[in-house]
């Protein structure tokens, strides 16, 4: 990489999904997907066995606005051509997580040795492919401009429960001030596939989070300014958490921020 | 009913859709809804044994511009709160089609004789619920304006298939003057849960169409004028046509025309 000063970005930016795919399918890399192959959809994915999945699928279509799908594979068919050609779920991913009666025994690199005839592959959008769009469009992301991740909460709000699949909906927090809020709510809602417009909007209090300084998962503290106001969207953590709190004998996720890369571009999502 | 000049619509327009469905429910009207509660989402129904639902979903899903799944019910429930608190789905249709092998074996006002616990009900938008809002924004619909339903067409463009369900994008087409065609576009894409923005535009041709004036079902000719270019629309006749044909052992549909209406207002479906 450069050492010139306009070029600070990671050279894996400007990886075709394709390219950072094959990487990732060597297993050299287990890390985080955010500074790869940027414009393209990234998303999460559920791994679970048929006798759950349709249960899983209507959770979902129940929650869309949390777990917005983007694929549903074929029963035991590790491709998902409708994300890339060669797309190949066990090994395409840079790091995974097993779960064995909801806990994690392993995280692997790759899950050839896991594969199974009965497993069905989930994989839900994820607010990355609107932020561009929202930069775009002007609007300041003081989590990206600072190089965190966006902060989270759990809400009061119960997700639609379908069999073993229930649990709180899960938001992530910008901080706006009100122009910025109403212009990220028109550009979001454009996005409907990868959560679409804010489900709350400033009182935090009412979907019952306490302290927007405590966020989840250690997250670092927004430190919210006396101009901006919380604009919350649903979260894909919502189905990632129902999946696992349902304890099934098994099933397997992504490695938090360690997503599936598609080869579909974030602005092919936007609907007007 | 009046006779007053000003009252020529029918007085079920304005039926709540609960009220609607409790008249249904008694088995006295077995026609057409399209009379019936203005301003109320109507649906397409697909109850299937839950031995094909992953599939039907998966389906429905990959082809989401045709099948815009709107409710999937709990397998062996009959009750689709998200539509209706009340909402039964083995009574509350008017007509019903019922299928064993692919052949329709009966057109029964209810199926309670028919429920099992296995059967799994799947509900998907029409474009019912975008024509107010095409008509609101000053889109003159030539079919509703003659009393006419709207003209339907078989494509050459397979849809994805997922199991036992495959075949053909069905259309429903519109003709359209120039500056209409691009309203109706920027309109009917805020509506994405109901098939959203056209699929093709003028040429027919490309999408194995050779004459307009020859819709499905012996539809009547539309009559197309020099000045209008035809805009096509995914149809959510797509998948019942895919149902049929996979000719499982036992399937329902609501028979064409007599929908499943929900508490849900067409105006809530506009994402923007």
């Amino acid at each position: 990489m450069s050492t010139a000063p306009f070029t600070t970005e990671p050279a894996t930016l400007s990886l075709t999904p394709h390219e950072a795919r094959r990487l990732f399918r060597t297993g050299q890399y287990a890390g985080y997907t955010s500074s790869f192959s940027r414009g393209y959809v990234q998303a999460s994915l559920g791994i679970l066995p048929q006798k759950y999945a349709l249960d899983f699928a209507t959770y979902c279509h129940r929650n869309a606005k949390a777990c917005p799908l983007i694929a549903i594979g074929n029963v035991g068919d590790p491709y998902l051509p409708m994300l890339g050609d060669d797309l190949d779920i066990r090994t395409d991913v840079p790091c995974y997580r097993v779960f064995r009666d909801g806990e994690v025994v392993e995280e692997p690199t790759d899950i050839k040795h896991l594969w199974r005839d009965d497993l069905v592959a989930f994989v839900w959008g994820c607010s990355f492919s609107f932020e561009q769009a929202l930069m775009d469009a002007g609007v300041t992301l003081r989590d990206i401009a600072r190089g965190d991740n966006v902060v989270m909460y759990e809400t009061n709000i119960d997700s639609l429960a379908v069999g073993a699949f229930a649990g709180k909906i899960v938001v992530t927090m910008r901080p706006l001030v009100p122009a910025q809020a109403i212009l990220a709510i028109q550009v979001t809602s454009r996005f409907p596939s990868v959560h679409g417009a804010p489900i709350h909007i400033g009182l935090p209090e009412l979907i019952g989070i306490g302290d927007l300084e405590a966020p989840l998962f250690n997250g670092k503290p927004p430190q919210m300014r006396p101009d901006e106001i919380p604009v919350f969207w649903a979260c894909g953590v919502t189905p990632r958490l129902a999946l696992q709190r349902a304890r099934l004998p098994f099933c397997i996720t992504h490695k938090p921020g360690s997503m599936v890369i598609s080869d579909r571009l974030n602005t092919s999502l936007a609907i007007l």
